[in-house]
Order: structure tokens, then sequence, then C-alpha cells
């Protein structure tokens, strides 16, 4: 990586835990220069604007979001053992300083308009898709009945998730992280073909 | 009603329309006041802060839900009917102008603490509470397993319910509604107990 390259990075890392803890719309280039010591001119030369800073952040997030929960789930046996890692390693990534990024930042921006909340939605149905297609691939491997909805099972999926969040960082309800678990139990034993009856 | 009980009622609701469009937060007693035409100090006589006058908000939120989608649900037979007549009109309750007010109330408020958070976090229990109600008796009426965890079913219903407005609110998905049923029915027959088996 060059060296303005490295810097960019760094400096895109602190404005993704920045973001975090004040959203998208309290993090401002101003802030993030009394943040990291750095001039607002230099960071301008980095980013340009506000807007554009908010869409970088949106990749770091995404970037992030690939080397923690996507990337390691990989490592899994296809099916469902894949299914289940990417789901504790997503609800790990959502237990970090700050929470679930994406789960503040979509309430955020549901109201606006314009680059970052479309740079958001692309990586939410990127998301989306690939717990899709990690979904289509357990019926290949015949664990799941050859029915099964894929993007039904991701939207169940994600719902479950936002329902943890619900839980836990609002309601907070100690049982949050059980009843998650339970819930995918459930989601991958309905998705299951029929155990053979015994005679 | 007495006359100074409507007179609050009627500024409640108007209440209540406009912390669906600004936010609790953006809600203040200057903006109520210009949009109902009310002087700022008739208002202060009403509800005393701004605080008072988000708890009051919350409050009547409630009330209109539980008029809106707890009654008419309650008319219906006890069990599954009664279940997914709740389900109905809360989906419908989330499609009115300014989308559900939980939702968004929820986000705002995640982060903050106080009577509003507290108000609001009260009313969502008593929400699952009914919700678990409804399906402890779906279990004493033997249409679910006896072994179905109702605290877990609603929270696996209200998971549903997020996953919706997160399809529809923020990703605009065209299918959000066939989704939410889907997911529905599908929790109905996992809870159900197994057909008898034909010899």
């Amino acid at each position: 990586m060059a060296k303005g390259e490295q810097t960019r990075q760094a400096i895109l890392a602190r404005a993704f835990e920045l973001a975090k803890m004040v959203g998208l719309s309290g993090l401002s280039i101003g802030r993030l220069a009394e943040d990291t010591g750095l001039s607002k001119s230099g960071l301008f030369a980095h980013f340009g604007s506000k807007e554009a800073l908010e869409v970088a952040v949106v990749g770091e997030a995404a970037r992030q979001f690939v080397a923690q929960v996507m990337a390691p789930a990989l490592q899994k046996p296809r099916g469902e053992p894949r299914l289940r890692a990417l789901f504790e390693h997503w609800l790990a990534w959502g237990q970090r300083p700050g929470g679930c990024f994406f789960v503040g930042a979509i309430s955020e921006l549901d109201d606006r308009s314009g680059p970052p909340r479309d740079a958001l939605v692309q990586t939410c149905k990127d998301w989306l898709d690939a717990l899709a297609t990690a979904a289509r691939i357990t019926v290949t491997e015949g664990q799941f009945r050859a029915d099964v909805d894929p993007d039904q099972f991701a939207f169940e999926v994600y719902s479950v998730m936002l329902g943890f969040h619900a839980y836990q960082k609002f309601l907070h309800e100690p049982v949050s992280l059980a009843r998650a678990r339970a819930a995918l139990e459930r989601l991958l034993a309905s998705a299951r073909p029929p155990a053979p009856r015994s005679r």
C-alpha cells in the first residue's frame, strides 16, 4: 500500500469508530480533524466533502464486515456449518464497541437520499445476497429441502438479527443472545428435509 | 370527556402525527404551537416541558396502537386467527403515513435515558407480553405444541416486523409484505403439532 493510501486507511478506520458513536450525520471533517490531530485541509484533500467522507465510511464498514464476518465463515464447510458461522460472526460484530454500524446507519439514513444512502443500501443488498447464496448452497448440499427459498431465508435471518439488536440495545433484555440463537435453530430446523420415518 | 381533556387529546393526536414525521427529538413545543395555532404558553400549561410532551406522545402512540391493532384482533377467535389478525393489523399500522412510530422512536431513543425512553420500553414490553399471551393461548387451545415458548414466539414475530420495516422503508423492496407474511406462516407452521401420520 502506498503511504497516502495507508494514511487514508488509518483515517477511515478512525472515522468508522467515530461514526458508530456519533452517527454518520454527527461525523464531520472538523470533528475528525480534532479526533485524529490532522488538519481540516488535509482531510478535505483525502475526502473532498462530508458526503464523500460518509460514502467512504460506509465502504470501510463493508470492508471490515467482509473481513470479520464473511471471510472467517467461508473457512467453514458449505451448508449449515457455514450458515451458523456467518450468524455467530455477525452476532459478534454487533457486540463490538458502538454496536452494529449498519443498524444505526439504516435508521439514520432511511429518510435521506443521496450517495451515502445508496452505498448503504447496496452494502445491505450485497450481504443479503451473500446470505441467500449460503442458503442456496445448503439446498444444493441436500441439508435444506429443495423448496426452501434462499431469499426468504435471508430475510428471516436478517429479521432475527434486527430483533436481537432491539432486544439487546433498546430493551436491555438479558436473554437477547439466547433468543437470537434459538430463532436461528428453528429456522434451520424448519428448512431441513423431514427425518426419515422409522418403521 | 371534559373540555380541557378533549383539547389535550386533540393536541396529542396532532403531536403524534408530527412526531412520526420529524421524530420525537424534532418535536418541540414551539413547533407544535406553529402546527396547531395554539400559544406556546397554552401548550406549556398542558404539558409542562418538552420531555413531558414526549412521554405524552408515547402514551398517545400506545393508545392508538391498542385501538387499531390489539382491539380489533381481540374480536377474532382465540388461537391462530387472533395471531394472524394481530399481525395483519400491525402490518397495516406500519403502513400509515409516517410509518411505524415505534420503529422510528426506538432507534431515536436507544442511546438516550430518561422518562421518554422508559415509557417507550414499557410500551414495547407490554406489546411483546400481549403477543406472548396470544401465543400462550394458542398453546392452550391445542393449535400450538405444548413445548412452544410463547416469549420466544413473540421475539420471532417482532423480528419479522422489524425485518419488514427495513425491507420496505430502507431497501424499498417490493416483496416486503410477501416476505413478512411468508415468515409468519413458517413460524405458525413450525409451532403446530405434527400432522397425524396416515397408516
